[in-house]
């Protein structure tokens, strides 16, 4: 027997919908890649946004195809994602922080008809577009006055191109689960590989990750998303703000300290988003102006581990509450989000610290489990760790093409990559990735510990651990270090910083100081690199 | 193009998994009908619940089978709705207050196989007991030890059935628009009506209406829901709150001012939930003790009209915000809910009273407009007032057996029955119901606004409003009022309090001065019986 509520199938145009109606004077406040700010509400991207789904049809784009994005955080890739998803077409966001060729590749596996271009990246596109057959045009996203001379095909500006058409146009309508969006996800081994949300995927993450316990926003809130629209789905921000009546401010191009306080103040900024490095330049920024931010009271910290010190200056300085976020690009991105449940509300001091230090527990709608290699469900007392297994209507089931095959377990799990522990309350605290967790005697060595250890040192800018053969334990863990700026540690003095602090087998066999580690387009250390770079290296005898 | 993200059915079981292994702890406090308090927790819930499943699948209950419920808010009302939904049958919660004879209606028209009693209710089971040909057995949510005599058929103590079974088993699976729950309406024409609740229905108004601006629960909140489970769905609460992992204290069969304030008291709730007639019991009994009520932050309001008196004393006297809430029993139940957005939120004294006495605005996922007879939509200025038309995945689609043929018009709304006015900010305004307004001369008069000008007046107890037929004008508002202990309204005094206050053609052409209005078994103002008291009625010439 079926239940006989009505038919309402969950589609991402409803939201900019709700937000044109219920907060329609709700600001979108952008630093414009042209300069200025621009000012305009959640009524006006709505407006635009049917222009934008009227005006895409009429080049011919349907149900299914894929639109390239490569641009900043603005009103307009705002604006574009409603438009383009409002017909059953799918925004497909590209970093532009990948190698030009790997940029190429994606868009042409993801066979991109059109491509939505920031100024910033006319010129990257030009040196591209040769190899890009199947995209049939390119808009570049800004008006006439600004439109640069290009040879890019059929380029176009975004104002003009959407002046051609009004904005009396109705959401096409079709079923929840046609694909949305899509994203690429880094890709540290073989080619990457692209996750496709659905209508259906993206609007339950933004209901699921907007509970008060994660993200919590109301109407009073003004969200400030540092990290960009192209990194794992926006962190779904672009919906949950909407959804939630928030006013967003746009950072555009400019993610420096200076820039980012600028808005945090001027626009009275409540909460705001970002990797670790944003929140680090953020940091030195305000301490060299001495400027304070009143109005900031959460500050979400996620895709890599937040360092202890990012999150007691925030509460001890800016009076700001730092939410240490885990996710991925297979996971719409949200999977746990560190608030503080009855059982750790009232801790203070390092107490508190510790606990926000992991990485949260999961909103309704993210299973989690941790298994052995075996496949076994490991205990949840928050020492044992192990591969951490996901489940949700937020988590892929395959990524396009089937790249990779089937990537579920029997159960329906899908394989993080990331070794984890979760205790007793559910707090998840990422002990590793299961490619870098070094083996050791058939024992996990957790490299981020080492690290995270190693940088406390006062000589050490970064530190990172690998996994080198060894003749006797498998492998054994290679400590290799940054110096800070006119500092010269030492291995001896790094190990003895170490001593003590850890079990005496996770200590490192040796040290390597080194001028610079490599990073990843996102900004994560690049194990594989290094790991290639270390290849011939092996521990003194 | 279909995304390929996971295929996760949004089945209700998956709500108490995730309050039992993330919220486990959390605690369920019960006013048991045996009289002690019993503390329970969401992870004695979960495996209880388990065991209700099984336990049910040994009696030969089977999926989309309709279980019902004669029960206050308990913790065993709680297990059992999430065991029933665990393979598919139905939770089918009866209202009690309701006269026998309908009872047994609904029973009957829902063909109920099992029937879960209250021990308050035992008796009213054996007397209609052979009018339930369909119920094969009657089980008494208490434990062998308090287990009456009693002639029901198969009767057994909920404890002692439950005690036949472990806890080893595994939620069934089904498409999530699997029916969940039913409730029928109070139905003031014809006979009830069913609504069905799907799994999916319920989950999605449970993620849609605990955001921020809604109900906004979080797992550091203790809720009180003194609103019934079997009135419209329970309002939700028994989902939103483990969902959330909001801990629950329940009231059991006793909602009086001094047992209700007892519970505020004791077990600091933060968040509570009810009509308005219990709001006025518990401030009475709070004013006669002088308690106060440190721990209250929010009062939900809906049901019917909020007294503007209250919202005040709550705000004024207790520093508790009320959170005036519209829905109905076909929404799952919740429609709007009064949170202030920024446009309101620096409001104070009466602006801000002004505000709060509206019933607020949608969640996403409600939409709702107001139309004319002609079912033209009306413009959303605040002033304007027309039908309420509703849609959304959690609201009615089609009645129970399709009674009532096809309830929405071709754009797949559902008319509420309300009027009602919407201003700018999406703020809803109840104007009246539109088989009460008053038709005079071709325009509407709400006697809602009359009764509550009217019970604005000292001598007032209560105040209803009905149109009576008029030579001229078709109808004219009679005014009829229950006098407060000790005093006598005259309807000169009263016609010269309301003079002013409203348009002059809006004043009752007669007052009658009574000693009880008529209410429904969920407290409204039963205006058709009142409208056939007064059928001989005419107006002096
Ligand atoms: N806050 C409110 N103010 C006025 N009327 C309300 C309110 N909440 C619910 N109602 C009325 O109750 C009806 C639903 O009744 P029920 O289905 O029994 O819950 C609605 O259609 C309204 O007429």
């Amino acid at each position: 027997m079926l239940g006989l509520m009505q038919d309402w199938p969950l589609l991402i145009p409803k939201i900019i919908d709700h937000a044109g109606l219920y907060h329609g004077g709700r600001k979108v406040i952008s630093r414009s890649i042209e300069g200025p700010i621009v000012e305009t509400t959640y009524s006006d991207i709505r407006r635009n946004a049917l222009r934008v789904a009227k005006r895409l049809e009429k080049d011919g784009i349907k149900l299914g195809d894929r639109i390239g994005t490569v641009a900043w955080n603005t009103w307009r890739h705002l604006e574009v994602w409603y438009g383009i998803t409002g017909i059953g077409a799918i925004y497909h966001t590209l970093n532009p922080r990948l190698f030009p060729e790997q940029i190429a590749w994606i868009a042409n596996h993801a066979e991109d008809r059109m491509m939505l271009v920031d100024l910033t990246f006319v010129p990257l596109m030009e040196k591209l577009a040769d190899k890009l057959p199947t995209v049939e045009r390119f808009v570049v996203l800004t008006d006439g006055a600004h439109m640069p001379q290009t040879s890019l095909k059929n380029a176009v500006a975004y104002e003009d191109w959407l002046n051609e058409v009004d904005d009396d146009f109705a959401w096409k309508s079709f079923d929840e689960n046609t694909a949305a969006g899509m994203c690429y996800t880094s890709g540290t081994t073989g080619n990457p590989k692209g996750v496709v949300y659905s209508h259906r995927s993206n609007v339950i993450h933004s209901l699921m990750c907007n509970a008060p316990d994660m993200l919590g926003l109301s109407s009073r809130d003004v969200m400030l998303p540092v990290v960009p629209m192209f990194h794992a789905n926006g962190w779904s921000l672009a919906f949950t703000a909407p959804m939630a009546g928030t006013s967003l401010v746009m950072p555009g191009a400019k993610m420096d300290g200076a820039s980012i306080a600028e808005l945090l103040v001027t626009y009275k900024v409540t909460h705001s988003a970002a990797v670790p490095t944003v929140w680090l330049m953020l940091l030195q920024e305000l301490e060299k102006t001495g400027q304070m931010l009143p109005d900031l009271t959460k500050v979400i910290i996620g895709g890599s581990a937040c360092p202890r010190a990012v999150t007691e200056k925030f509460r001890d300085v800016y009076g700001a509450e730092v939410m240490h976020a885990w996710g991925m690009t297979e996971m719409s991105p949200i999977g746990t989000l560190c608030s503080l449940k009855p059982e750790y509300a009232d801790l203070t001091g390092d107490a508190w610290l510790d606990i926000k230090e992991t990485t949260g527990h999961p909103p309704f709608g993210v299973e989690m489990k941790i298994v052995d290699d075996a496949r076994q469900e490991l205990a949840r007392d928050g020492k044992a760790f192990g591969r951490l297994m996901v489940r949700g209507p937020a988590v892929a089931g395959s990524y396009f093409k089937r790249e990779g095959g089937e990537i579920l377990d029997a159960d329906g799990f899908f394989d993080t990559g990331d070794v984890a522990s979760i205790d007793p309350y559910g707090y998840m605290r990422i002990v590793d990735r299961s490619k870098d967790v070094i083996k050791s005697g058939g024992e996990w060595i957790s490299s981020i510990d080492l690290e995270n250890l190693a940088v406390g040192h006062p000589d050490v800018a970064e530190a990172a651990v690998i996994g080198v053969v060894h003749p006797k334990w498998d492998e054994r863990p290679l400590l290799i270090v940054v110096p800070k700026a006119g500092r010269t540690p030492t291995r001896d003095g790094l190990l003895a910083f170490m001593e003590g602090k850890i079990a005496k087998w996770w200590m490192p066999d040796d040290v390597v100081v080194v001028d610079e580690i490599p990073h990843t387009a996102t900004g994560k250390i690049q194990k594989t690199t290094l790991r290639e770079q270390f290849k011939a290296y092996r521990f003194p005898a």
